[in-house]
Formats: structure tokens, C-alpha cells, sequence
């Protein structure tokens, strides 16, 4: 675990201020950070690694292996980061707990944990140990395509009026399609589990001891729309077992995004050191709780958290579809607009596998002596090359492709290698790919009629000011970046404080607390012209093996799944 | 230098017996090898890496970039072999040098060197040092493209009757594409230039002090067919200043394979220890020269020599016209047949352009720990994996596509990859993907008439015995290997004996010196009909890429050469 003191920029008046906890949890640690409710100044931070990680070829209670797509979690490492990393924060920031006033939390999502009617997750129940499908179902275990696929074929045929508000195809990641992959592939486990519950609830859950289901996530994720979710009829038809999924597993009180889910109990209270009885926030997701920090709700302010993934927000006064979106809700990102919701399943993500998995020692040694991260190094080997001199492109979907294809049996490609290739160019191409990806959202959201304007970026890619200009330059759009390192957190610390009632709602909080440089990086034509040749190769390919005119990647999946079937390996 | 000195089955019998020497010309070190003439014994070797080795960045001489897809060397270094390697090989060898009777050489093609009459290389004129026209254009010099492409459209237009004697298409890889290049790069080096040189003759002319133009590149390379070349009409629609190309730089007498070019100069004599006045034969190709080592010149044997790159001969009864195929000459590698010639020009390149860039420390670290190299390091850790079980599929043109595309501006690709594929299943990836690139070659001869009906392997990647037996699975054919580590150095031995006269041909020099071991390899069904499916995939993206459906790897290579050209790169 690591934790850091910050300097905030205004006096420290210590005894008249109040403070509130934002715990961000991402999908390999959780932070904490300890945020000053007058102007939203990180006084302090901690961050815990969770202990089992991804759980995403073997099993850790059994070693047992995993099938191919699958990523598990184990939800007791969520506790830890309460017990661990917020005491820590506290005790960096210098501050009396006594002065806390609220807690608010954010999740990766959709990851969902099956649980008994008081919260205890399946795989702590100790006959259920060794079984893969009691554990949380992180938002990239990806095993469930064949599910979503009916899902949308069904749909689709009867016309659902959901569909539409979900871009016309819901993902594998999300509750439906998980929820009825656990029916079929463990009947036993999906009949003994009371709920399906988001991450972001279950936690909360913790806190509060109570279970509120949050909007955000039961909108995005959890396919309510207008008050209703997916009927009995639909879910019959896909699996007769199924027809109770949304009434018995799913649907339950619904929460407000910036008020409270309920009060610490004395049992969160010990485990944290915060006062007993505190406002806890309903929960939220990572993505959606930065808008406000990064003072970011306007319509035509997208804001995209480039981390591992991406995730794209944006608010609109008005409701229209956008082909390939993840989602529209009403009241999803903050209260009284429509927050529209757009995904690439793998970016940072991409960059960390090409690092680990295909970048020699030379590279290495080179960038310690240069004191710089290889990613830093491979970025400053490369970033003057003219544009295209690679003569490479890529398709970014290592991990899938969530907006605008919706289809995670999608997969990575890279075209135009030689032996004269450096893998620095490798690394830049698929820096490039991801850029194109989010053009091709982008322009999705312009033709809809929900152009946008200005494109926020959070998280912790922003740091790579090469990647942060050719999204300016392929983007052709002027690049605003968040002002905090821990956007996530400081937006989950300003729902803490609109929920114990500092401010009258979210938007007043994110005026007050959020922190935004503007139009760091503005387009250079010469530049965007450039790439727009490259870009178009990459639609030219995205829509090649991304539309069905060449489903090999499908079919390569399903090749690797009869072999990994035929050896019980994770090939 | 590495040299060795081998054990001969046959009892040693000083005094009586008469040897040849074999010299082997590959891409980056010439061999030597002492050869008993009575048995094809091999006695001792030596290798001379050469000190220039390749220059595919920068001018040795001067430091100076070199635009992409060029590969230089500089022609000194092939008198260093003879000057080392030789005597190196014969004092392994332990033999008596009086008792030599013959050399034999073969060499990379089509390799050029620019000479003024007397053979003096362009480039060891001191005024011309720095100029890359005057250096050795390597085989793998690939940056004449768009003169093979006039070369080909202009012979498809005037429908010139040797055109589909080479598939449809020559390569730019040629002497007619490699000359109009450096005629309109650089005219005052095409002036001066006496001779447009195969650097397989020149070697000879080194060791016997005569220009003799060996009637397997004449015909392969050269296009001489029927006796004539390109006629002048043709040249001068090319360019005026073409006109006179065949006439005054190409044309030369020709010498029959197997035949003595000449007698061992007494310069060539005090370089290498050997005696003055010996035979030396007619300059070969190392794939050519193979086929008689390997005892596999019958119509139906294809001989594969497999290392950096793939070449493919193959002798008929009959003379047809297979699409895509590099040539068919007469005589072309063994007189009164005609020869068949295809190839891969990346093979073992790719793998090692993989190993050198794509592959992290760890495996290095595990391969040494394990007593290993990388390569078969990799192999082990993927061998067992089931067909099919990494979702990839390659294309195998790092280094373009020789057949049956003849197209040099395709470029590599991987699809599939996800953030769980290993580094070991790409390289596997690569390796199947050249199996399949074999597989349209023999298709096609297949479907021209001139059926493959066993497959024989000499050449570095023979070692690899995964690749061999993918090799048969994937091609269905039995596949035999050569047994000699120094196959085209023992074929340029066997030309040796014959060009001496202790055989009455080459075809009877083979069959008493030659080694092969039959059908080591053989297909097993279940294995081939998984790899039927892969390469229903690789076929798709091959024609998809390969075939103008999407030519986004030529225009890949625009825009890099481009990008070079705006700052003077080698981008």
C-alpha cells in the first residue's frame, strides 16, 4: 500500500473545516483520498493493491484453470481497501477524522457479485470455494458473448424499446448477459444466490449495512428504462429459467446519484476509523463520478477517463440514439440531463500487454538509465517520427470492442510490419489505434445530433502529452485535462459531500471542489491531416473485421475455445 | 571465423582420394566446405561471417542513411571468405590442398554488383565510396517496386512472350527492375558502369579471371528465355536510356551448370592454398545447386531450402506456366529438364526479426536457464498447444511476397491477438503462417500441371522439427530432409566434381555424393484437417490483402516512404 501527503494551495485552517473520503475502485487497486469540502483540496491518499488481483487464467482458491475471457475478483479485497487504505489516507492528509462528514465511492463496471440476502458473496461460502461462478464477475470477463448475443437477436426481433437506448446492441459485460451465462453454466449457484448485485452497491452494502441499488448502474448496466426492466415474456424466451431474473435477482430500491445510500455503521466505522453515522453516498462508477470533478456536465463536454479502458460521458439536454453508444439515462451522470455513455474496452490496457509481452530487454535497461518508465521510453524513441513513417496501422481490440461495435469477440490486429519495424513503431501504432477508436465515437456522436464540442480527459494516460496531442490532432478537437491525479476519487468525494448535504446537489459540489486545466492541447491542422490518411485505413479495416464482412476474428475465437475444450486448458 | 572438422563414415584413405571444395554464398557469411569426391563425405568447414554483413540502414563507408527497403553489401567481403574460409576448411579438413580438383561456388540471387570492364566494383573506386549505387544490391533490396511494377505493365500491355515464363509478374527483387532503378537514381554510376553483374559470377571471375554469366540466373533472373532477352523497343518504352540495358550491360556468354567456367587463377590460388589451374565451375544459386545434394532433382521432388527465406525449385519433364511462380528456365538447375523456381522471401528473417523485437527478457533468461536458444525455447513452450488454441493467424510477407503474389510492397500482419495471448503463440503464429505461405505455392503448381508429390527440406529451419512436421500436416505431403548440415555448399561441391570431370554430369555426381533421408515427416489427418481451418483464414486475408481487395499495405509503404522523404529519414 502506498499513501501520499499533498500541500494544498489555500491555508490549512485546521478546526473549522470539514472534509469528506472518496474511495475509487479500480480493477486492480482501490484509493482513497481525503478531499477538503470547501474547495475540494487532496489533503491525502492511499491506495491498496488488491491482494488477489484479476483473477483471469486461474482460480487462487484451487489453482483450478480459468476458460479463456473470464476475469474473476474476490470481493473480501474490496473490504480491505476500507480497512486499509482509508485509515491511511486519513492519517497522510494530517486531518481529525472527527471531521468527516461524508463517504463517497465509485466502482469499475458492470462487476457483479452474487450474494445471499444479507450480502454474503457466494464465494465465501465455503462449499462454494472452488467454484469459478461464486466469484465477482469483473467488467472485462468477457465469456459471455453467446448470451449477449441472444440477448440482441431477441431484441432485435421483437422490437424491445429498450434496445435502442442502449445503441441498438447490449454488451456481454453487463448484468443481462452475465446473469444468464451463471444460469446456464451453474444452475445450482444462480438458484442459491438472492441478488445480483453490482459492485458499486455491494460496497456501499458494507458501508451501510443496506442494500440500495444505484441509478447509474442499474440504467447502464442493468437495463432500466423508464422505470421498467426487460419484461418476463423476453426472459422466458431466452431461457424459461430466466423469466424471474429481473423481479427475483435484480430489481430493487433504486438511489439517487449524489444522495445518500444510508449512514456508516459502527461496524464500517471501525473498520475505517470515520465517524459512525456519516452520510454514505449511493454508489457509483468510476467513469461517471469524474464529470463533476473535472467540472464537466455541460452538453458537448465529453469527458473520456483513459486508463486501462476508457470510458466516455457526456450529458445532453435532449434523448436520441446513438448506434454502438453503451447507454442513455436519464439522470445517469447528474440529475435533470440525459448522460450518454460510450466505451473502449482496451487502451491503456493494450499498452501495458505490449510492454509486458513484447518489448525486449534493450528497452529496459535503456530506460532506467534514462530514468524513465519504458512506456515514457518507448514514447520518446517515437514521438518525432513524421507521421505515418511507420507505415503501420492497428485495430485496438485487443480486449474487444465496446462503442461503436459492441462486440467483445473482436480482437487486436496489426498491419504492416517488416523486418526493418521497431518496436517502438509497434507501440505508437497501437497509441494511434486507440486515438482512432475514439474518433470513430466521436463522429458517431456527431451524426446523431449530439455533437461533440470540447473532449475532457482523466486519468492517468493524460500524463502522455505525445498521446494527449495526436488525440487533439485525430480528434481535431481542443483537449481540456482534469486538474487532479485522482479524478475518480475527488468526483466520488463530491458526491460524499452533496449527500451529507454541504452542497444543495452535484453540480454546485463539482463548481466548488472539481479542478479543470483548459484546452492544454489544440489541434494542428497539418498534423490532422496526416493522420487522416492513417485514419482512414483504419475505418477501412474497422469496418472490414468489425462489421462482418470477415468474421475471422469470431471464428479464431471459437477455434481457440474448442481448443482450450479439448485440453480443459486456458489456451 | 568458425570452422569444423567432421568424422566421415567411410574409412579415410590418404593418398587416393580426390576433394572439392563447396563455397556457399548466403545473406550474411560465406562457407567453405572440403568435400571427398568419391563418396560426398564432408570434411571440414569454415564460416567467415562478413564484416559488413548487411547494410539496410546506413552506408558503412560514409554513415549516411539509406532510404527504406534497401539492403547493400559491399563485395570485398566475398574475397574475404575465399581468402579465409577456404584454407580455414581445408586445414579442418586435414586434407592434402594439391589433391583439390574443383571449387564450386552458389550464392545469393539475384545479387548485383556494378563493374567496370575488368570487374572492378563501382564502389571500390574511391570517387564513388560514398555513393549507395555503387555498392552491391542484395537480393532482399527491395526499394525497386515501382520499376518492376512498369516492367510488368508494360509487358502485359505489349504482351511480351516471357512474361508468364515467370508466373505473370518479375520482381523487383530482379536485374532488369534493380538496373532501371539505379539508371534513374543515378545516371552517371549507370554510365560508368561496363557490366551489370550477378554477384554469383563475379565471384568466379575472382577465381578464374573471366566473366563466364551462368545460364541459372541468366535465365531466372536475367530473363533470358528462348535464347534472347528483353528486346530494345521494349527497353526504350521503359525509358530511352533503357534501350541499349541488355545489350551493353547484361548480354554475355553463358555457361551450362555443372560446366567449368574456368581454371584457378594463380591470385585466386595464393588466396585460398588451392591449386593453380583447377576447376571451377559455372556460378550457381544456393537453391539450385541443392536439389543434387539432396539427390532431389526427379520432376515432382520440391526441394525447399529453408532459412532466411524460402526458395522452392523444382525439375519437369514439361514446360507450363505456373501463376505467380519466380521462373521456369531450361536447364535451370539441372541440364534437360526444365527447372522450376518459387520462394518465400520471408522465412526464417521473420522469425528472427520476432525473437530480436518482440520477445521480453524473461524468455531470454528461461532459454539460457533451460540450455536452449530463443527459437527453440519458444517452440517447446507452444508445441503442445492444441491447433487452433492462440486465436491467431499471420501473414507471412515481413519481407513482401515472392509467390505467388510477386508483390514486395505487402507487408506483415497478426490478427487475434488479445490481452492474454503470449508472446510464444504469436511466434508459433509466424511459424504456421509460413507453412500456409508454402501451401498456396503448392497449390498452385498443383493446379498448373506440375504436381508436388514430396516435399524436401534442406537449410537451417530443418532443425526445427515442430516446424517440419506443421510443415507436413499443413502441406499433407511426406516431408524428407536433407542429410547434411551444408546443403548448398555439398551442391556447389557435387558442380565441383562434375565441373572437374569425375562424374559425367551433375545429376551423376549427386546421386554418388548427395544424402537425403526419406519421409522423416509424414501428415496426420487430425492434425491437418485443424489446420484446414486456419488456413481457410490465412487464405481469406491472403487474397483480402494480397490480391488489390484492400491495398492499404501499399499504401502504408507510400505514406512511410513519404514520411522518410519529409525529413531524409530511414524511417
Amino acid at each position: 500500500m502506498s499513501t501520499t501527503a499533498a500541500q494544498p494551495d489555500a491555508v490549512f485552517r485546521a478546526g473549522d473545516e470539514s472534509y469528506v473520503i472518496g474511495i475509487d475502485y479500480g480493477t486492480l487497486s482501490g484509493r482513497a483520498v481525503v478531499v477538503r469540502v470547501s474547495d475540494g483540496a487532496e489533503l491525502g491518499s492511499a491506495t491498496l493493491d488488491y491482494p488477489h488481483a484479476v483473477m483471469d487464467t486461474t482460480l487462487a482458491a484451487t489453482g483450478a484453470a480459468l476458460p479463456p475471457e473470464w476475469a474473476l475478483q474476490v470481493p473480501r479485497d474490496y473490504v480491505a481497501v476500507l480497512k486499509s487504505a482509508v485509515p491511511a489516507a486519513v492519517a497522510a492528509a494530517g486531518i481529525d477524522p472527527a471531521r468527516v462528514i461524508g463517504v463517497g465511492t465509485d466502482f469499475t463496471a458492470c462487476t457483479m457479485v452474487p450474494v445471499l440476502a444479507d450480502g454474503t458473496p457466494l464465494c465465501e461460502l465455503p462449499e462454494y470455494a472452488g467454484r469459478p461462478h461464486a466469484y465477482v464477475k469483473l467488467w472485462k470477463h468477457h465469456s459471455a458473448q453467446s448470451q449477449a448475443d441472444r440477448i440482441n437477436d431477441l431484441a432485435a426481433e421483437r422490437g424491445e424499446g429498450w434496445l435502442p437506448r442502449y445503441g441498438g446492441l447490449i454488451s456481454s459485460e453487463w448484468e443481462f448477459a452475465k446473469g444468464l451465462e451463471l444460469l446456464e453454466e451453474d444452475p445450482e449457484l444462480y438458484n442459491r444466490m438472492d441478488h445480483w448485485v453490482e459492485a458499486a452497491d455491494w460496497i456501499v452494502w458494507q458501508l451501510t449495512g443496506s442494500y440500495v441499488r444505484n441509478a447509474c448502474t442499474a440504467g447502464y448496466k442493468g437495463i432500466l428504462q423508464d422505470g421498467a426492466y426487460p419484461d418476463e415474456d423476453f426472459l422466458a424466451a431466452l431461457n424459461p429459467a430466466f423469466a424471474q431474473f429481473a423481479n427475483e435477482k435484480v430489481a430493487h430500491e433504486i438511489g439517487r446519484l449524489g444522495d445518500a445510500a444510508g449512514r456508516l455503521s459502527a461496524e464500517a466505522a471501525a473498520w475505517t476509523g470515520l465517524p459512525e453515522g456519516i452520510a454514505v453516498a449511493v454508489g457509483n462508477v468510476d467513469a461517471h463520478v469524474t464529470g463533476p470533478a473535472a467540472q464537466a456536465v455541460q452538453p458537448g463536454q465529453m469527458v473520456a477517463i483513459m486508463g486501462t479502458s476508457t470510458c466516455h460521458v457526456m450529458n445532453s439536454d435532449h434523448l436520441t440514439e446513438v448506434p454502438g453508444m453503451c447507454g442513455v439515462v436519464d439522470g445517469g451522470i447528474v440529475a435533470g440531463l440525459f448522460g450518454y455513455e460510450a466505451g473502449q474496452s482496451g487502451v491503456g490496457d493494450i499498452f501495458a500487454w505490449y510492454v509486458n509481452n513484447q518489448v525486449p530487454a534493450r528497452y529496459f535497461t535503456e530506460a532506467e538509465a534514462a530514468g524513465l518508465s519504458v512506456h515514457q521510453y518507448l514514447t520518446e524513441l517515437i514521438k518525432d517520427q513524421p507521421i505515418g513513417g511507420h507505415g503501420l496501422v492497428a485495430l485496438d481490440w485487443h480486449s474487444g470492442n465496446r462503442s461503436v461495435l459492441v462486440d467483445h469477440e473482436l480482437s487486436g490486429l496489426v498491419v504492416g510490419t517488416t523486418l526493418t519495424t521497431r518496436t517502438e513503431e509497434i507501440y505508437r501504432a497501437l497509441l494511434e489505434a486507440t486515438a482512432f477508436g475514439t474518433r470513430v465515437i466521436v463522429e458517431t456522436f456527431n451524426a446523431s445530433g449530439v455533437p461533440v464540442t470540447e473532449f475532457i480527459v482523466a486519468g492517468g494516460l493524460l500524463k502522455n502529452a505525445f498521446l494527449m496531442q495526436a488525440y487533439s490532432d485525430i480528434l481535431r478537437l481542443p483537449i481540456s485535462t482534469i486538474a487532479s491525479e485522482q479524478g475518480p476519487a475527488l468526483g466520488s468525494a463530491i458526491h460524499a459531500a452533496a449527500a451529507a448535504g454541504a452542497y444543495p446537489d452535484v453540480r454546485a459540489a463539482g463548481q466548488a471542489m472539481g479542478k479543470l486545466n483548459k484546452n492544454v492541447y489544440t489541434p494542428n491542422e497539418k498534423s490532422s491531416a496526416a493522420y487522416d490518411k492513417l485514419f482512414a485505413e483504419y475505418s477501412l479495416l474497422h469496418d472490414y473485421f468489425g462489421r462482418g464482412t470477415n468474421n475471422v476474428m469470431h471464428r479464431l475465437k471459437a477455434l481457440k475455445r474448442e481448443a482450450a475444450a479439448t485440453t480443459g486448458a486456458s489456451a
